[in-house]
């Protein structure tokens, strides 16, 4: 019995410290590995290649590496009934809360604006907004919303919220359904994405969306890259509906080399840092859900496949 | 009698404006204009040439535009018996805690790192540190350096503070003097610098401070270029004493062209905009003092020649 680490990126070995070190008489193992693949019971997996978990013939659940599971979901050769488990990290929504505050500020000090007319050598002063001139508009109030919210109020921002569906106790305005989203984007200066990606959110950052928000709005999209229709942003930006992007999540990641973004000096393009998994703090719950799996008990955090989140 | 604006930058009709705005009785004159230098009763300045204020020989005193006074105090040739009053602006010290609050998160999540990586279309994510991780020096204690300790504070940071002579009431931990300045750098793993430029401070941040700081830490600089020696910089830098700086003041602004510190990817420039006295919001209180000159009474927010600030 042991857990298999399936990513997709140069991680692997240290996830297998974390859970070696979180449980020393649990075999963990990678690929490349010499270990049976009968023997794995738990597949713990960040973009793992679609299908590559069909050789695992005796899996009990798949425990996703990180708080959105949408790759898993686009696996379509994932038998319909495995349990699929995200990670709650402590710190997922503190340490999302602190990067939108960065860039948020950033934004309003241009700083990103700055450091590329630094590359020119180029001495150009702008005027600046103060905090509490300027309304961010939140899209989707699950943990990470309500924290970046919470934030952005505290360091003296004005926050109007939009949620799809439940309506939670907050002390800031919150507009809900499609019924409502017109009137939360015209209220949103900077307009910050943390939706879950699926099958109704993909593209949800569109032409549309843009050309409703103030103009000169900004976008700060943390959430998935098949939210945003690349190609509508940089319209929307060479139309002067937008002003800026912080963009820290794409279709493809790594973003290819030839992709318009790179270039446009009013996208900002962090490497999908904004909130990472750190492996020792959830290593826990991780092995705890092995554990669980191996006794025949249900594990924590399951998400439905159904809401696809 | 009337009002002179004088100032080294693109500036002088801003203020003319809202001088005139605020006072439609009160002449205002700018350099070029047709009006009798005996006229002038009050220089308001930011930056003027040295011994060009000896052309007006009626002035009662000098109204600087900017907190910072220190350019009038280098200009020899003004008469002794002048007072010399600067700006308090109300938004001085918040608007220099929200550009601090914005440099110091950028750092932590490394958002000028991954600016000048998107220069070279470069993908490399690198670890973060938190909020509450990070422990921010602050030197010189006066209204800004307290408005940017209780802005990062707030934030999750832990602050100390350093000050030359008073001591004031705090809840932070607050080191005194050259006897304790040693013990503050060793805490200071972001040094920020809000001194006043005196005999006393220039070059203040020099060799001997950066090597005492922690190994790795960074700079913000908002105060005044004179108060770095500029190679000890890109010397700690080089020698990894320091990792980053962000200066938004330099010796010479706007920042020469062949300075090394434009092409080094450590120091991140902004072309003085930290903090920037508003036209509108300080009029009122320049056109107070002039009254009180004409009068014959004490006007507001002088500064003492002997403390240089």
């Amino acid at each position: 019995m042991a857990i298999a680490v399936v990513r997709n990126d140069n991680m692997t070995d240290v996830w297998k410290d974390a859970l070696r070190a979180q449980a020393p008489d649990v075999p963990v193992y990678g690929p490349g590995e010499d270990f049976r693949e009968s023997d794995i019971k738990m597949a713990a997996v960040w973009k793992h290649p679609p299908g590559s978990l069909k050789t695992y013939p005796n899996l009990l659940g798949i425990q996703g590496l990180g708080a959105g599971v949408d790759f898993i979901f686009e696996d379509t050769e994932i038998r319909e009934d495995l349990p699929i488990m995200r990670v709650v990290d402590p710190y997922l929504a503190s340490d999302m809360a602190e990067f939108v505050l960065a860039v948020a500020t950033g934004m309003l000090k241009r700083l990103q604006y700055y450091k590329y007319n630094e590359s020119l050598s180029l001495w150009k002063p702008k005027t600046y907004q103060r905090f509490k001139e300027v309304t961010v508009g939140i899209m989707g109030l699950g943990k990470l919303g309500l924290a970046v919210a919470q934030s952005l109020e505290s360091a003296g921002f004005s926050v109007v919220g939009w949620t799809r569906n439940s309506l939670p106790k907050v002390r800031f305005e919150v507009f809900r359904g499609s019924a409502e989203r017109t009137r939360f984007l015209k209220r949103s200066e900077i307009l910050v994405c943390l939706l879950p990606l699926t099958p109704g959110t993909r593209g949800i950052l569109n032409r549309d969306v843009f050309k409703t928000l103030p103009k000169g709005a900004r976008l700060i999209n943390v959430a998935r890259g098949p939210l945003l229709e690349d190609g509508d942003l940089l319209y929307a930006l060479d139309q002067g509906m937008l002003s800026e992007a912080c963009l820290d999540v794409f279709h493809t990641e790594p973003l290819p080399q030839d992709h318009p973004f790179w270039k446009h000096p009013a996208v900002h393009i962090t490497p999908h840092i904004a909130s990472v998994s750190d492996p020792k703090s959830v290593a826990p719950q991780i092995i705890s859900n092995y554990r669980k799996l191996i006794k025949g008990a249900v594990p924590e955090n399951i998400v439905s496949r159904s809401a696809g989140y």
